[in-house]
């Protein structure tokens, strides 16, 4: 499709000064482009369909329909500087982007007055600002962060020249506070700045917030001695619309929240939203730059404009109704696998909240590395996963677990990751299937 | 447009797990939304066109013609590792990314099987990667930067850690060989990481590489003891179209060159592409991620699938010979706009190879900050500057000349910032003209 073989060669556009052009490759594929362009668009297009049948490892959403707002891309739309200062760029869509600021701010009870935020390139970004103005609040601090924490956490301690302590997990995947306790008590003379997983990327374990907070008191950590950030990429958006799942506010005593915008909520280009409070931004962060006409606070300066717009396209055409709906369509699908998988002898995890099934890594046959790029799965260790989102349709999964059936000879043990009590190996349950 | 005060009720959200949904505001909102959102889009696309107008400070080529590309919208894309080695995720395009990269691998001279690089989310995470490069590879080197430089590059240094001096500026913006020399000498003990801005933001002064080099020889660094970064945010492209310009180049000592996506090739969504050396990110920055089936060497982790294509698109379209012919309209336009202001006895700057035109900041009406906002006019103490991209035409600039004389009494003196050759403030030339 893509022949950088046919490409210009460089090494003369110094020397084409003048109608030696017309020598060039390059001048004859200008005449015939647009044709070839449109041709090789449309059959990628037919790879991305073809992807999309059987895209079940990842947490994006792909139910999209955004192809209305395609004269939007007749514009460079650029949002650099504050969202909530505007700045001398015309183009921007910051009213778009401060629309969506307060749409989060509600949800995580913090009042207008009082919050800050902007629409990120993604939750690496969000994570970025997050930990970022944790640490000018307690320059010395100390990152926690737990073993099965995404692995922008560890890249960005690197960056930041922080020190980095690794907390063991429970086999639910989340954080283990009797861990985090001992090392909070052997670290006790600095300060420490906790990132929190609001669902971890492998398995969906949500931390305890509360428990978290509790084990920082005990441990003699004042609210000026800690800081916490919430890595809420998937499940910030669908914990508020389900009944006794835990609850991330404001009122409680963290520092920032940020999710992703292309994950469940669904967006064509990776973004996120981090939210934190404004003092932070006011005493530190913030920096005036004049040829923006605005200030800066955030991590990439110029910033994308489409994305507000988009992410206000989906909050306000869902509404909070249909973004309920959603789901709940994902979790009772995720459960619907779980039992098939369990149902076929399959060793599977699916935590309290969640729309990631855990289950044994495929890998007894030759092509399975074939079998999980087609189903674009994600694996780590001996196990693999699946996240049920609005386009996994019951069908989808029942081909897949017919597949994977077909593929597999025996159940691995995977007791160490999930459970004894959710292993289907024959040392523990599995002939009992 | 945008009414967040219209906004639902999050706190009725966990209340609301029945049909008392359908005493939310938001259920009648949802009813009625799609028409809504239209009308919203609409008025928006009419109040970018309304900027587009006047849009004159800022180097973004606004000269797009993407909406036939609109299907794209319909699927998350993403880009998410190593571009080369291909990820777990089906639906990306980092078989159009590899091509983008070779195109500017072979624009600055260095082979396949040689260099690294990514399409990033804009030139400042160009430079968040090309430093954090420089101070992987020198980890205790001291980062210099001309005062001239973007803001984002004091930013990263705070983020990460290092020290960082700033080095004074020649009138035409330029890096101070002789400054940079001293603070060279005085901290010879310390390897040093440059920033060179090819083209500043403000003046568009081209740090001059080759004299930075020798100027590194003689204080004695060895290549082993510098790391260069060249931020070429807007024109790494267009030098190469220009007869005589210094050239970039990996054939000298430098490590990583960065630019702008959505400057002069122009994309709706902000963008960019930084080349590096293969050599560092095997040796220290990468790090395998299972759970993406990839390696992460890159800044923001998950990636937009979109840009590369946009980009690919550009220059499969455009070919050399538009982009030299987009090259050389700019830069004869601003020629053209430096000499109707100088005509009319206003201070103003035009650096060779350059297509931004300094001149003095609009200040002597009440409703000048409106003048400025409505040319989107970026603006640095006494100095304003318009940047003369692919979408500005001669009409547009006489529009813009004829409107700032009628708001101007007289000539400010600018020569501080632009020399007094270039000045027409009455201590200087302004009469004669």
């Amino acid at each position: 499709m893509l022949s950088p073989g046919e490409e210009e060669n460089h090494s003369e556009i110094q020397e084409s000064n003048n109608d030696e052009h017309q020598s060039l490759a390059i001048t004859n594929y200008t005449g015939e482009a647009r044709d070839d362009l449109s041709a090789s668009i449309n059959r990628f297009v037919e790879t991305l369909n073809y992807f999309n049948l059987r895209n079940l490892g990842y947490p994006s959403n792909q139910e999209l329909k955004y192809d209305g707002l395609g004269a939007l891309l007749n514009y460079h739309i650029n949002n650099a500087g504050d969202p909530f200062k505007g700045s001398s760029f015309g183009l921007n869509s910051s009213e778009f982007e401060v629309c969506v600021l307060d749409w989060f701010a509600k949800l995580w009870d913090i009042h207008k007055g009082h919050y800050w935020g902007y629409v990120t390139t993604g939750g690496t970004e969000g994570n970025l600002h997050g930990i970022l103005i944790g640490r000018e609040q307690l320059p010395d601090g100390i990152l926690y962060t737990s073993q099965d924490s995404h692995y922008s956490i560890f890249k960005i301690a690197r960056m930041y020249r922080m020190q980095c302590v690794k907390v063991a997990t429970l086999i639910s995947g989340q954080i283990d506070c009797n861990h985090l306790k001992a090392l909070l008590l052997a670290h006790r003379n600095k300060p420490a700045i906790i990132n929190l997983n609001i669902g971890t990327t492998m398995k969906g374990g949500v931390d305890d917030l509360d428990l978290v907070i509790q084990t920082l008191e005990e441990c003699g950590f004042t609210s000026d001695r800690f800081y916490i950030h919430c890595d809420a990429a998937l499940f910030g958006v669908m914990l508020p619309f389900l009944k006794r799942a835990p609850k991330i506010t404001f009122q409680k005593s963290i520092g920032s929240v940020t999710i992703s915008g292309h994950k469940f909520l669904g967006c064509p280009i990776p973004c996120g939203v981090v939210i934190t409070r404004l003092k932070y931004i006011n005493n530190a962060l913030s920096k005036d730059v004049e040829i923006i006409g605005s200030r800066d606070a955030t991590i990439t300066g110029s910033r994308c404009g489409h994305t507000p717009i988009f992410l206000w396209y989906r909050l306000k055409s869902k509404g909070l109704k249909g973004l309920k709906k959603d789901v709940e369509k994902c979790i009772m699908n995720a459960s619907y696998l779980h039992g098939r998988l369990r149902g076929a002898g399959i060793g599977a995890m699916l935590n309290e909240f969640s729309n990631i099934v855990v289950f044994e890594r495929p890998q007894l046959n030759d092509d399975n590395d074939d079998f999980t790029r087609r189903w674009s799965l994600a694996c780590q260790g001996k196990i693999a996963h699946v996240v049920v989102m609005q386009h996994v349709t019951t069908k989808m999964l029942d081909s897949f677990v017919s597949e994977f059936l077909q593929k597999r000879f025996q159940a691995q043990c995977i007791a160490d990751h999930v459970g004894s009590s959710n292993c289907s190996c024959s040392m523990h349950d599995g002939f009992l299937h």
